[in-house]
C-alpha cells in the first residue's frame, strides 16, 4: 500500500480524494511537477519547484507554494514508501470553489496540494538501450503549453495513436517544425554533430533536463544552438533524443520509420545523459 | 444542502469525491454537458445527450453513455433538489487508473460519472435586460474545441481578464477571426439584416443552442449565413449576441468598447430567445 500526501495528510493511495467541485477536476486549473528519485534523493529539486511557483504565478495562483515545506513532505513520502529509484508528483490546484463556475473562487481558498510516489519502470531506461520510435503529429495542444498544467488530453491521445502506429512516442509538429514530445523535450544532432533543440517560447515546456542537458552539453565543449527544426530536419539528423525528468535522455532511433542514423542510440546523447546523472547525482537532495 | 450523484449514489455535494487517481483529476480525460431546466422540466436533452456520446467517441471513450440512465438521473436530481429553474451539469471520466499513466487505462476501467444541479440566478438573464460587454483576446485553446472537455482553463482565464477590462466575457479570436465565447457561440448581425456565424468546424463548440437558434430563424424567414468574421465585421455589427444553454440568448451591446447597434439588445436576438423558449418548452421532458 503506497502512501501519499494530501492537504497536509499522509493517507493511504486508496483513500486519497478531492471534492468534484475542486478546480483541478472541473476546470484542469491545476499545475504539476515530476522529481526524479535516484538511490533515495531527489535530483535537480530546486529546479522543479522553482518551475512550479512560476506556473502558479502564471495561473495567477493567489498562493505560493512553500518549497522548504513541500521538501518535507517529499522526503517524507520517500522514507514510508521506502522509494529508491522512482520519482515524486506533486499537483497543486486552485482548490475546492464549493460550486462550478467559471470565475476564480476567493482569493483566500486554499489550494489543494497532493503528492505521491511512483517506483522507477524498466521502461524509462529501455530507450537507451533499444532506442525508441517517434512519429510526428499535430501539435494541437493549447498555446501555453510552457506552464507545466494538467490539460493533458492531447499528450495522451497522442501517446495512445503512437502507440497504434507501433511507435513508442509522438513529436509534437506547429507549422511544420517539430515543438515537442507528448511529455518531453526533442534534441537532435545534425549530420556537422551540433546539437539542435527549439528555444524556449510559449510553445514548449521549458524542460529542467532540457536546461541541465544543454549545460552539460557547455561542459563538453559539444557545440549546440536554441532553433527551431523541420520535420524533415529530424528525419536526417545524425543522433535524436528526446530529455524528461523521468527518462532523462531517450535516444530516438526513428521518427516516422526513417531510420536515424545507424538506429542505434547515438553516442552524443548517451554520454549527456551520463554526465547529467553524475551531475545530478553529486547534487542531489537526500 | 445539494444532492449530488455519483457513480450509482445520491449524496450531500460536500461528501462527493474522487480518486486523485481519476483521469478527470490528472489529464482532464472528461466530457461534459449542461442541459437547462425551466419550470423543472429539462431543455433540449436528447441533443445533448447526443454530444456528450460524440465527445464519448471522440475521445475513445471505451463505454457508450446509457442516455435512457442518465434522464433517470436527471429527473431523480431534480426532484431530490426541488429543481425549478437551473441547470444540470453532468460529467464523464475516463475513470480512477489507481496510478498516474498518459495511457489509457484498461478498457474494462469503469468511467466515473457525476451529475449536479445549480440554481438559476438572476445573472444568467441579465444580458437580455443590459446587454453585455465583450473584449476580444487571442483564442489559445487546444485545436478541438469541438470536443466539450474539461480542458477550461483558458476559457476561465480570458473571462478573468475580461473582468479585469471591466467586461462581462472574452470572444476569442484566431487569425483574426472570431471563434466564440468563452462558453458560447458568437452571432452578430450585419447592417443589412443578415445573422451570421461561424460555420461548425474543430475550432468551436457545436453548440446545442447555436443549432437551434438557426432553426429559429429559418422559422422566421430571417436570412442566415454560417460564416467566419473578423474582430472589426463584429465591431460594425448592427446586433450582437452569444447562445449557450444557460445564457440562451445574451445580448452583447459592446466589443472591445465599441458600442454595437443603438448600445441596447438588439431586437434579433430578443426575438430568436422567445422562440427558442417557446419551442423549448413545448417539446421540455418533465
Amino acid at each position: 500500500m503506497r502512501t501519499v500526501y494530501l492537504n497536509g495528510e499522509y493517507i493511504p493511495d486508496t483513500e486519497a480524494k478531492v471534492s468534484i467541485f475542486d478546480r483541478g477536476f472541473l476546470f484542469a486549473d491545476a499545475i504539476y511537477e515530476v522529481t526524479l528519485v535516484l538511490d533515495g534523493k531527489l535530483i535537480d529539486f530546486p529546479n522543479h519547484m522553482q518551475r512550479l511557483k512560476r506556473s502558479a504565478r502564471e495561473l495567477q495562483f493567489p498562493f505560493v507554494p512553500d518549497v522548504d515545506q513541500l521538501l518535507e513532505v517529499h522526503r517524507e513520502l520517500i522514507r514510508r514508501n521506502g522509494l529508491v529509484d522512482g520519482q515524486i508528483y506533486i499537483q497543486i490546484t486552485r482548490g475546492n470553489a464549493l460550486d462550478r463556475d467559471f470565475a476564480f473562487p476567493p482569493a483566500d481558498t486554499p489550494g489543494t496540494i497532493l503528492m505521491f510516489t511512483q517506483v522507477r519502470t524498466a521502461a524509462l531506461d529501455q530507450a537507451m538501450k533499444s532506442g525508441k520510435a517517434v512519429v510526428t503529429m499535430a501539435d494541437l495542444r493549447w498555446q501555453r503549453s510552457d506552464i507545466k498544467t494538467v490539460q493533458l488530453l492531447y499528450s495522451s491521445i497522442a501517446k495512445m495513436e503512437a502507440g497504434r502506429k507501433r511507435a513508442d512516442d509522438a513529436w509534437l509538429v506547429r507549422d511544420g517544425l517539430i515543438t515537442e514530445g507528448t511529455n518531453n523535450n526533442a534534441f537532435i544532432v545534425t549530420k556537422d554533430g551540433r546539437l539542435v533543440t527549439r528555444p524556449l517560447s510559449t510553445d514548449i515546456l521549458h524542460g529542467i533536463t532540457r536546461k541541465a542537458v544543454l549545460d552539460c552539453a557547455k561542459e563538453m565543449g559539444l557545440e549546440f544552438v536554441e532553433r527551431t527544426f523541420s520535420v524533415e530536419e529530424a528525419r536526417q539528423a545524425k543522433e535524436a533524443f528526446s530529455t524528461s525528468a523521468t527518462t532523462i535522455v531517450a535516444a530516438v532511433t526513428s521518427i516516422d520509420g526513417v531510420v536515424i542514423g545507424d538506429g542505434k542510440p547515438g553516442p552524443v546523447g548517451a554520454k549527456l545523459r551520463e554526465i547529467y546523472l553524475r551531475k545530478g547525482l553529486d547534487a542531489a537532495i537526500g
